[in-house]
């Protein structure tokens, strides 16, 4: 791990988005999810199913201060989830990094309203958890492996950073600090604390970010702590559920404790196993803290999962999480389009981790992961109106397999207004609305840009203020337009990403040809800048037609196409029914249109492929004949804009 | 229906088999399979889950008459599963078979012995269920939905005729009557009757059978009623499972009621759905009453079911069942190969149904199945030792998958001993046992031999016998020798069939080239028959290779390769691993070689296919490039001889 090549990736606050693409897609989250997620919480949404988020944090709040009243029967009940307030947490934290994007005095009001409950229902020595202040605290940290405390307190401390980065205000902030005080009093690796760890993960990279905040070494070292700590012998898991009599849900699977990745030490793990939000989760954690104490040996681990991922278990789409069972990995070069699991907050958690180690080391291969996962396996997950969503993102669909076949009924022909387990909106919403802050990442002396997305950002990589700003039609065209704002002089090197799907590219500074040094998939141009340089980038975008691994076997014979960044698909809408029956042929005449009404704008890809003819009669085999095709216009729109048009069949990879 | 061509199968009594291929099996059926299950059914096995089954019998027995001492404690209750009564009954007629193909006195003591325990303990209304009579009489007849008394009395039904063929003894079909004539008092139209009808089918054939021995009436009205009444609004099994508190295990699915072939009234039915061997069953009851009644409308039904069931839901190997959930159908030109259920009972059902549709017409499409099913997707059931079985016969198997794939765990990559649900090993060793009654049929002046086994029957086609002597090499070689011995001459027609999967036919009688006549699949030859005719047809028995239609999504760009009768597969122990790697190419070179020491002798096959390399290094997705190839000398065995050396990757279809 070589620590001059560490950076930090900027601050939501730090980068204003004016992207065509993207500030769709965020303004989407501003006016659409974040106030249907709010009404969700509040159990306002006629015909869902109640959420009982927000009735929760106030029952908890007038259990605890008994001369509150928020007019809630105090008899009532925990509703929901054991982990419902995450919900809460997500909500927060997206719409704290919309009031950057977006200010707005009303939500911020509805906020600090809300963090004011949140707040009344913590107790005296910390503790925040409304399942048990509800149901009885001394069962507390009783089943740390299914019960969610931590992941619920990982989800807080997220939420509180967000909104004291987003508005100073340290209310939320300073609540969760006292209860990792609380935590960090009760499990730990002194004498008497329990010896525990989260049993779905996040916390770990939530203490990070808040020792980021604090700059207190007792939040690092409880992150470390639950690192170091996982799936040691004896195991923890294993003892409290003897201790407690909890249920082990994965005794009799394959999986076993590695469904909580705490199937052995961490560092003794090399392929990503396990529930996969979990995983990435863990991994990202994992990341952060090997940086942060400069961990070689946590940070080998993170490679070869990151590889194990990326080069055997990953979708073409970026998604991840192969089994439907456990909400998965499943094991190497298995990638099943149809009985998928590639759950949205999956590929989100993928996009965390790769965005953690292209902080360790910039390159190429880290952010090309986070470009893949969010143009297509992460923003798939959300209609085009921001009004319903997929937990689930296939790579193939027939809609009588989703109804008739149980082994696909995870995979829902569209999206689904809401969840009982509403995890995926709002994870979609947070990372959604703090996107602006995957755009660059500071060294000393050093910028990198790891995405292209029309923006202006304020950095000082070498003690003095720049401003970079991006104007792009990515994806849909591949010139960039990187102009440079900064009084006088500033000497450092600028790092630009050459995406791994692009060939070939163009790079002018100031209108002449530009000398650069291409170092692990980025562009580096070393220099003193000026303000007022421009620095024009054109990606070469032509059609790819892609082709998987040998060892994927789901996948012989078969071509994908992709675009720049975006996957491409099939629908049954644009070519009929049966897509199993297209061949791609060797196409010649590809044509590349953009379609400004067609599914809020968007380029489609046509060519002439082939469908293969119905035989003649009702055989079911035959023996081997002349196989009968008929030349068809194919055509194709972005993968993460299927399913907005109705239900039908959809597939990416075609035979060739 | 055209009763002209009616005919009848021959019983096992009037044929002596003597086959290479079969005499093998039926010897591992009677010295393996018969004795194992014996010591099965008494708890003999050590290590082996115990069956109960004639303990259950003994303590019925004493139950009902309280003198009777066989050493069973009077309080131990019930044991097995609710239908346990009927692995005892498909002991008893596989043994009965295997008395006619190998007298044994020992075994037909045992058998009278064993029918005396089973006799003690009928009521004297006739009731014989020992889950009942041990559990309480009072709730019997409360949960025909899913208790399985009809079920197990339809197999003690098919024991008691088979052991009354095979012996003459009336004894086990006396009081089989007997218990018939109590579910008619219960049973059935007439005011006061519950309007019921088994849950799993059985009794509607069985019932046919009884009939034929018995000449008795009532005992076809009542298969007729069980099928004239299935899925009769208002529907029984609904009403029932209100009246009784039954749970109702499809509520949630898809199936529903259609699990058990009761969502609606069998004559709408035109769609084979639900448990796969339920269907079958049921459909070979709907044939035998159609034939018996004349009726048109349950014909047509029988053959819409019998042609969706061929032509959109068969495997090759003639395996039905797509779908582990529900051990049943899934729909129309879906075939997964991996995932499959095909358990060996259901290919078992699909040939009664097969030779049922024979019965009703000569057609080769009936035979060609019951010959497929047969000698690819039944005996594949079997460890070539008779030691060991398969409930699920898939067609591609990775034991990485079986063992880290929940969607693939009932895919088992080695035989199993014995199972606590005992239905395919002996449902196996009474199809096996009984193989001579598929060999031929017999109507008013007509022959027709629906197999090719070496053999020798005595039939009666026009009031003089007539024995025809078979000899062959099958399926190894095509040549079959018929010989025909009488005295004195017979006129009568001679069909033999010529199988769909052969192209080239010669046909010679007494030496010289013969006329005949073909006709649906038949090839007939209608003249005077003298003692002495000698007939040889010779099939010509090429490799084929065999695609699927495209409507299977699954098998897009596949074959399969067959030769004869018999489908063959690529096993890991003869081409190595990832066998999705393996290319079909345009193969010239088949070479068919007979090896005597390989899996008790069988045809390999081999040719020069491919096999597509490995990528240089480690990239999961990459543009396309040239596939590399190596060619490889690829070598098949039948799929029925698959996993008898180890566990191991096996497939039945290749990409071309």
């Amino acid at each position: 791990m070589d620590s001059s090549q560490f950076s930090d990736f900027i601050k939501p606050r730090d980068i204003a988005v004016n992207d065509r693409f993207w500030g769709a897609f965020m303004e989407r989250v501003r006016t659409k999810v974040i106030p249907y997620q709010w009404k969700a919480l509040n159990d306002a949404i006629p015909g869902a199913e109640p959420s009982y988020c927000i009735r929760n944090f106030k029952l908890a709040a007038e259990l605890t201060h008994p001369e509150l009243d928020y007019g809630i029967p105090r008899d009532i009940g925990f509703g929901g989830m054991v982990f419902q307030d995450s919900d809460l947490a997500k909500w927060i934290e997206a719409a704290a990094y919309s009031l950057v994007w977006h200010p707005d005095p009303a939500l911020e009001k509805t906020l600090d309203e809300t963090i004011a409950i949140i707040c009344n229902a913590q107790q005296g020595d910390g503790y925040l958890d409304t399942y048990y202040i509800i149901n009885g605290l001394e069962k507390r940290f009783t089943n740390l492996k299914d019960n969610h405390e931590l992941y619920c307190m990982g989800h807080y401390i997220e939420a509180a950073v967000a909104y004291y980065e987003a508005t100073g205000k340290r209310r939320l902030m300073d609540a969760m600090i006292r209860y990792v005080d609380c935590v960090d009093k009760h499990i730990g690796a002194g004498e008497g604390k329990l010896h525990g760890y989260p049993g779905h993960e996040i916390a770990e990279m939530a203490l990070v970010r808040l020792y980021a905040a604090t700059g207190d070494g007792k939040h690092l070292k409880l992150a470390k702590y639950f690192i170091d700590q996982r799936g040691q012998a004896p195991l923890y898991f294993e003892e409290e559920t003897g201790r407690n009599g909890n249920t082990f849900y994965w005794k009799d699977s394959y999986v076993k404790y590695q469904y909580y990745q705490a199937g052995k030490p961490v560092r003794d793990q090399h392929t990503a196993e396990g529930h996969a939000v979990r995983a990435v989760y863990l991994y990202s954690g994992m990341a952060d803290v090997a940086r942060l104490t400069g961990d070689e040996e946590l940070f080998a681990a993170c490679k070869d999962l990151f590889a194990n991922i990326t080069e055997k278990q990953m979708y073409i789409t970026g998604a991840i999480g192969q089994s439907a069972y456990g909400e998965a990995f499943s094991y190497d070069y298995d990638l099943p389009n149809d009985t998928v699991y590639a759950e949205t907050c999956a590929a989100i958690g993928l996009a965390f981790f790769a965005r953690r180690m292209a902080s360790i080391a910039p390159r190429g291969e880290y952010a090309d992961v986070i470009e893949k996962a969010l143009f297509n396996g992460i923003i798939s997950g959300m209609a085009l109106d921001g009004e319903s969503f997929f937990y689930v993102n296939p790579l193939e669909v027939l809609p009588e397999a989703s109804l008739k076949d149980r082994r696909m009924r995870h995979v829902k022909v569209e999206r689904q207004k809401w969840f009982g387990c509403a995890c995926c909106p709002p994870n979609l919403a947070r990372i959604l609305a703090s996107l602006g802050s995957y755009v660059h990442s500071v060294a000393k002396g050093a910028v990198y840009t790891h995405l292209y997305l029309g923006s202006e950002a304020k950095l000082s990589p070498a003690g003095k203020e720049v401003r970079i700003k991006i104007e792009t039609g990515y994806p849909w065209d591949g010139q960039i337009n990187i102009g440079f704002a900064l009084e006088g002089k500033s000497a450092f090197s600028y790092g630009f990403r050459i995406p791994g799907w692009c060939g070939s590219v163009a790079v002018k500074l100031n209108g002449a040809d530009a000398a650069y040094t291409l170092r692990d998939g980025y562009a580096l141009i070393d220099r003193e800048w000026s303000g007022g340089d421009k620095l024009t980038v054109t990606l070469d975008m032509p059609v790819n037609l892609m082709e998987t691994n040998p060892k994927v076997r789901q996948n012989s014979g078969k071509l994908a196409f992709t675009r720049g960044p975006l996957v491409y698909c099939f629908e049954e809408k644009d070519n009929g029914k049966e897509l199993f029956k297209l061949r791609a042929g060797e196409p010649v005449d590809f044509k590349v249109r953009y379609e400004k009404d067609l599914l809020e704008g968007l380029c489609t890809l046509s060519f002439t492929g082939k469908r293969e003819k119905d035989w003649q009669g009702g055989a079911l085999y035959r023996k081997q004949g002349e196989a009968e095709y008929e030349d068809r216009e194919l055509l194709l729109i972005p993968y993460y804009a299927w399913a907005n048009r109705g239900a039908g069949e959809m597939t990416v990879w075609i035979n060739k």
